[in-house]
């Protein structure tokens, strides 16, 4: 059921099918297309609105298969909207976002050679359209590895009644936009242990608990990324440093779901030695360091409407605080689940708190509204 | 049978088709590619040609279809060529034309929120593949209110024999490239009257009477949009203005048809308290202000050869007139239909008058020509 | 079997097939993935890589089908990746590659209008999906027509036992991404001759003998094309020139299979009066003029693996010689073909030398290493 970023969707997920008639390739097609409307008042205080978020925030297209037999799949993601396409931080228009082959040696170990997510945050690691929210939380936008071209191999088996992944991947380090890339590569690994067994319908990586487990379930993972001589301030995301550094990333995280409840935390820390670099005329740009974590405890009621509660904290390094300031975020949503997350809609409010002080009068405080319709098969 | 751009094709026009065997889910899939060849004279004199339009002047991919039951209906259309993608003005290639969700309350009124054409004039709202001309006229292009993002609502009745629709639109009034927007919204609505009831297969968003009604038919319809702090030069398009403003458009159209011929005429006024914006060294970026009529009158023989004139009168407000001149466009349209308007050839002359001088000899003054085959499914 | 760029591939290649129920239109799509990882030495004697090439190179998604009946085809192919949209030359993100409609008059004679490779050398009218090397050759790279907007035709018909083909194109001569074009066409013709008769499954535009012919086949074919005041480096290709300059270029090729045997080779030489061109700065961009040389030869072995090698030449004339230096390339080709060429493996290693010398230690020699994985329904 749940939609996974990490392999073809080819059991779970029916879209519009095609099978050949020599049965030699399977071929499962989708889209996704999410319309939005938010906005941002001017302070803590002053409620009017300055500008709205109003807008297709994605509209993905997505097909995955296997050709000539299902050991080898295939999964790509294509992303047509603007503010899905790098455009405004790289000039280039990336429309692919996964593109990428899976080799299945057996059952519980594969391959891939291609572009898709790392295997990072959960959160990340979730679609975008297996998220309680809107929108992932500060944490995840500020320090998650995002995708990458290269090699990733994934592995799972059972100790006792603990089941457990094993995912790693070597990757260019470059993110998604670029020709060619220098011979700093990003190493990547990460595992999950899961004690109670897996999850019903692969729920450990779609949040909230729709599939309201009968008897609880709980994964606990951690993960590292060292992403070599990355030219990018947020590793595979965001502006172009004016000199590579070197990137560690730290993520610790865990979801949990029983009878309707879910709740997940995730933390982050991300080093670079001298997140500062500039360039001849004095211009700063900075790799974003520092850490954050990222609650969100939910319950769904009977007629599939969810009550959700996320605590967001991201402190920046003392290196880079003279720049960014650190961000508390308290947000509430309900969403409304038409057919699980595939037709939802959304309402969430939030007030974002800077240098930790929750006065509505402090300078920087205000109020989000955001109301976001998702559709898809 | 006609293409419609406010709502979904999910009745009337079939393309490759597929619904999910739970019936959860219907999907329908078209194309359409329009490959011209034109050229216009270096004046009315000089019968040279200096330069070609000669490309593919569309390809456009169209996806609508139902999701859990037909009361909640999508439309999406994407754009993949150059000419298309608004890229000239807004260096952003745009590649959502379309994408929006439809809820339908009753069978005569339903509501939509996302990205689709504002209820403006009859021309713009006609999709591209229904047009009689290979392009619109000079009166939409300088003065229509295109596709933007927001809330729009349909109803339709009967009075008696006549059938009216009431739309309406509350929108970001941006048009199709922003990522965010200020708090200027575009207010649009429109009334059409059909006093002898529905045309055939929604013949009244098609141009020709390829339906060959058999009994006259009309609708008659007026709308208005305001357009609040616009940043652009036409409101949801062009390129962007230094300062925002505010932009009045009026639009009266209507449409007969009846055994063959076809009738059809535009209005569109458009007004602002002050277009012209400058920078701060001076240059100068205007909105369109002024009026303008097209008028279009055609016949359609019984191979599907249709024979169609066009008068067109563009007229700046006296405020742009230093740097727009008065345009008037006489043009003859010859279009062979070879299976309604998805597969089509068209060849179209125009002559060009500046200033309301017809004189060859008149500076500014040119002939144009034009051939353009559409096919899609 | 073989995919062809000059026709609809309506008959061959089956992918995701669709008729209409009333058998009104057929539709035929398919999609292709190369995803690869390479590098080049920092010279002949240090054999570090500075850079990778690794990503997704291409993601091609075609449509192939027919409307109304088979006499009207179609062929649309579209582009997703950066490296395949001439955004680092023009500065457009070109997703169309292909969009054209033909017309067969008879089944020895069509027309097509629209966009598509023009036919020019044999490398380059092969599909990037029916190659032997990961990559064309770099005489291809540096002199081909590419593909470009207007009118072609083809016929074939037999002379005794000998096949030949005649084809022709009138086009813009400015390649994909112009929306419009001055008043300098490019013409282009071309003759193939095949005395030995037909290739199987079209054999003679695909690389390597995967049908291993049980007869001898050859085909030879020689074309010119004069492309009149193009203002592009490479004609239809590449940034654009600061003067337009009127561009000839000559093409031979040839292709022999038999018994799993394959030879291929192709000559073609580009002669631009006075190819430099430079802007009131000074700034110099000039046409590629000189000649170059490709030889192709391989076989493949029982489980279809194919071991193939190839020598090229690149001299550039005299004029540019000041700005490019002659390049020899000899390369390996280890190609294991799972499915055909749709689903396959390929490793190349190649060695380039500079200025016709081979030794390891003269400046600007090097090795260069490519893997790439190819999928496709």
């Amino acid at each position: 059921q749940g939609e996974r970023d990490e392999k073809a969707m080819i059991a779970d997920f029916k879209g519009v099918q095609f099978m050949s008639p020599d049965t030699s390739f399977y071929i499962n097609f989708r889209f996704r297309m999410q319309n939005r409307l938010g906005a941002n008042t001017i302070s803590g205080t002053d409620l009017s609105f300055n500008e709205y978020d109003a807008r297709v925030r994605r509209l993905r297209m997505r097909v995955d298969g296997f050709i000539m037999n299902p050991k080898l799949t295939y999964s790509i993601q294509l992303a047509f909207t603007r503010g899905d396409q790098d455009v405004d931080n790289t000039g280039i228009a990336n429309i692919v976002r996964d593109a990428i082959i899976f080799y299945h040696f057996t059952p519980k170990f594969y391959v891939g050679f291609g572009q898709n997510k790392l295997p990072g945050n959960r959160q990340r690691v979730n679609s975008s359209g297996q998220l309680q929210f809107a929108d992932r939380s500060i944490v995840n936008g500020a320090m998650t590895i995002d995708r990458d071209f290269g090699l990733k191999a994934y592995y799972h088996n059972k100790i006792g009644e603990m089941d457990y992944h094993l995912k790693g991947a070597i990757t260019t380090g470059e993110g998604r936009s670029v020709n060619s890339t220098d011979d700093g590569l990003a190493y990547t690994g990460r595992v999950e242990l899961l004690p109670l067994g897996e999850f019903t319908g692969g729920g450990d990586y779609s949040e909230g608990d729709l599939e309201r487990e009968p008897k609880p379930k709980i994964s606990i993972a951690a993960g590292y990324s060292m992403n070599k001589k990355t030219n990018r301030t947020g590793g595979q995301l965001g502006k172009e440093l004016y000199r590579p550094v070197d990137m560690a990333t730290w993520m610790i995280d865990a979801i949990g779901k029983y009878r309707g409840w879910a709740y997940s935390v995730e933390y982050i820390k991300r080093h670079v030695d001298d997140p500062l670099t500039y360039n001849l005329s004095g211009s700063l740009r900075y790799a974003f360091t520092g850490d954050g974590i990222n609650h969100q405890f939910s319950y769904i009621f009977p007629k599939n409407l969810e009550l959700a509660f996320r605590y967001s904290r991201l402190t920046p390094s003392v290196k880079i605080l003279a720049n960014e300031s650190r961000k508390n975020i308290l947000e509430m949503g309900t969403t409304k689940y038409f057919n699980k997350h595939r037709v939802k809609m959304q309402l969430n409010l939030n007030y974002m708190a800077v240098d930790g002080n929750y006065a509505f009068s402090h300078s920087g405080n205000r109020w989000g509204v955001l109301t976001q319709f998702e559709l898809g098969i």
